[in-house]
């Protein structure tokens, strides 16, 4: 705990946050959240430039010690999701330690006095006082984004609304039975990612209208309206054929992986009719392929033709790439501009010093207390081809002093709130 | 082609556009796109309220005819990721169309009487003059976004990111040696979000500051920052520990797929210590629990631990689960209150007339020109509780006309582009 000498200006203040060069310079956010798809709302809009301020209780959100951990038991799962937040702990089943989040969220002056705050990011409800309902008595221009599970408020995680929602069933080994999860929380990551340009037009039509919003995702409507839009669920209705899991042929066009015979297993996408020709021609398969289409009767120069003959047309390519190295068969494919890549774990990605991340600008050394030295990635948007560089997270209660300082709370009265155990 | 009648008011111009009772109402984004990515980014910025203007070539983008596609041979992919656009249909090869998409971006005006344009999303930089510096000269204030596939400019679609970002080589059966793709294209889903995410935060910007910004943003950095964001990057460089598929088990806690004595396929996530020891109790496996913590020297009561005994925690449950009907076990699991949901296929939300789907306010009924009439779900995002409905998305150069009158272009001049094949 530090404590700022009276008299002193405060390096950074709730409502006078620092310039951070990004486009949501001056608006903050306040997040009461846990897991993935909250907490990577608020890192977006942190490397945007916008203040963020997550709340946690004493000693810590039950993430932080998520697996996996560092040899000195921190997440790494959490330290990458929190990144460049301010941290705030504060025992929020006290009403005194609500009020404080309440004012953190609402300001304790006028609306017209702070047109950055009251920008408020939740994934529970547990307290009232703390609901839309509840904070937007105190701020009429409120912006309010609420994650659940289930539209009906009912729980969910990324793993059972995968199950409930479709994908996994067509996912996986061609022949298998059993439906294969996918490892990437896809709709963790696209409810955040939601959250954040919801909050962000709330703010604009707040600019335009002087009104707040309620914003509210569910996490199985993401799944279901991301799987709408991809056309699943419309052909399940009009289509009649029940698809299985299609190992990695892609769906719809001609691609999937393959291995050379020294042994690199690589996928190829051909997305169009110039990518095809020229890796025939390359492969010098033009005769062979010319005569396949007229054995099965199709034109090989349509996208939909070549998915449905991928069978015939795979155990072709496919003989050629077992019969020649990945050096040979990297000329063919970069000739051909045929989209391609080898397949890489993330031991790959580390390997020789992390060489294949160090060469991309999205990477830079970053010191993170309890983790050590490593090189971890920035936000993925550039702006003005400005590069956000990685950020630390923050310790528990890190950032309380500074934060309720901002509030206009003197020494003597955080001090007392810490002897209190209201804040840590 | 519809040419309304000298004099009369135009019902929906460029620069006037009807409010449409989102926060983005009043916005006109400009989207030159194809395929996933950027048309998400567009529908998603319809979806809250801005008018948002496909620019096609003559006839139609190449992924208007993309898998799957209706009876009449609509893409049903296509239609659902352009839903409630307007769609211009114009020859770009020629400078006299490019002159009219860059005047449909930038007003013919000053910026002070447009505030809401000047926004542009585009997957790919075929003409220098739509370009943002073609197309910075004319509006200083531009706000322009664009997706390419790896950072240095090369081509990647999201398989080909998939496979060399990590994930495949942990994702399907336990004992496979074969990375499995997922078959959810999480990057471009994210890569669309952060688009829009990146564009409200530069119009946000812009409104602040009067300067517009260029954003950029790759795919394959898009897979980079999530997995760091996840910890698999710090994980790889620090642990040393190599992981393989983990078939259905969530990493990092007790979660996976079981099966019961009728057959029925389900996930379960135990989150808390509270949903275990309520499922232990449940199921009668206190003391069985107990006897096997003692034995394995764990213990249970944490979450790192039962992700760590998985193995042997899951051989108990399983053997519970398949000697028990789906009801019996949705007994206990409902009241462990740990997270579970049978797998389900798109087939199965479409059966029985979609009755799961038409349980969903997310759902209504659709008419698509070209697919007929179908279940279709809208926009994820609810603001002040109002459901997004699902809309059609536009025929080839549906709009055309409407587009351009409202850049001044009167009857004669639109007939004349239409004659010289300009627009169509």
């Amino acid at each position: 705990m530090t404590i700022r000498p009276q008299g002193a200006a405060p390096a950074a203040s709730a409502n006078t946050v620092p310039d951070r060069h990004g486009p949501l310079s001056g608006l903050r956010v306040v997040e009461i959240s846990s897991y993935v798809a909250t907490p990577l709302c608020g890192m977006t809009l942190h490397q945007l430039g916008a203040d963020v301020i997550r709340i946690e209780p004493l000693g810590g959100a039950p993430d932080r010690t998520r697996l996996p951990r560092s040899a000195q038991g921190a997440s790494l799962y959490w330290n990458g999701l929190n990144q460049g937040k301010r941290a705030l702990a504060v025992d929020m089943s006290r009403s005194q330690g609500r009020e404080l989040v309440r004012d953190l969220i609402c300001g304790t002056g006028s609306s017209v006095d702070d047109p950055g705050g009251a920008i408020a990011l939740a994934n529970s409800e547990r307290y009232h006082d703390l609901t839309y309902d509840g904070l937007v008595e105190r701020r009429p221009d409120l912006v309010y984004a609420l994650l659940s599970g289930r539209r009906d408020g009912g729980s969910a995680v990324d793993y059972t609304v995968q199950a409930s929602t479709g994908f996994p069933t067509l996912t996986g080994p061609k022949d298998s039975v059993v439906p294969s999860n996918g490892v990437i929380p896809a709709w963790d990551i696209a409810a955040g990612l939601y959250l954040a340009t919801g909050i962000l037009a709330g703010v604009h039509g707040r600019r335009e209208t002087g009104r707040g919003r309620h914003l509210t995702i569910a996490l199985e409507d993401v799944a279901l309206s991301l799987a709408g839009a991809l056309g699943y669920i419309a052909e399940s209705q009009l289509s009649g054929v029940q698809r299985g899991p299609s190992g990695n042929d892609v769906f719809g066009t001609f691609g999937r992986d393959f291995i050379t015979a020294d042994g690199v297993r690589f996928m190829v996408v051909v997305l169009t009719d110039r990518h095809w020709h020229r890796l025939l021609d390359g492969m010098g398969l033009v005769d062979a392929m010319t005569a396949v289409e007229k054995a099965v009767g199709a034109d090989f120069s349509e996208e939909a033709e070549r998915y449905r003959c991928r069978q015939v047309i795979g155990a072709l390519l496919g003989d050629w790439f077992e019969r020649h190295s990945w050096s040979e068969a990297q000329v063919v494919l970069s000739t051909s501009r045929a989209l391609h890549a080898p397949y890489r774990s993330f031991d790959d990605l580390a390997a020789d010093g992390a060489a294949l991340l160090r060469a991309n600008p999205l990477f830079a050394e970053l010191e993170q207390p309890g983790v050590g030295r490593y090189l971890a990635p920035g936000g993925p948007l550039r702006i003005d081809d400005r590069q956000v560089p990685p950020a630390p997270a923050p310790r528990v209660g890190e950032h309380s002093d500074e934060v309720l300082a901002g509030l206009g709370l003197d020494p003597d009265r955080l001090a007392a709130l810490h002897r209190d155990g209201v804040i840590g």
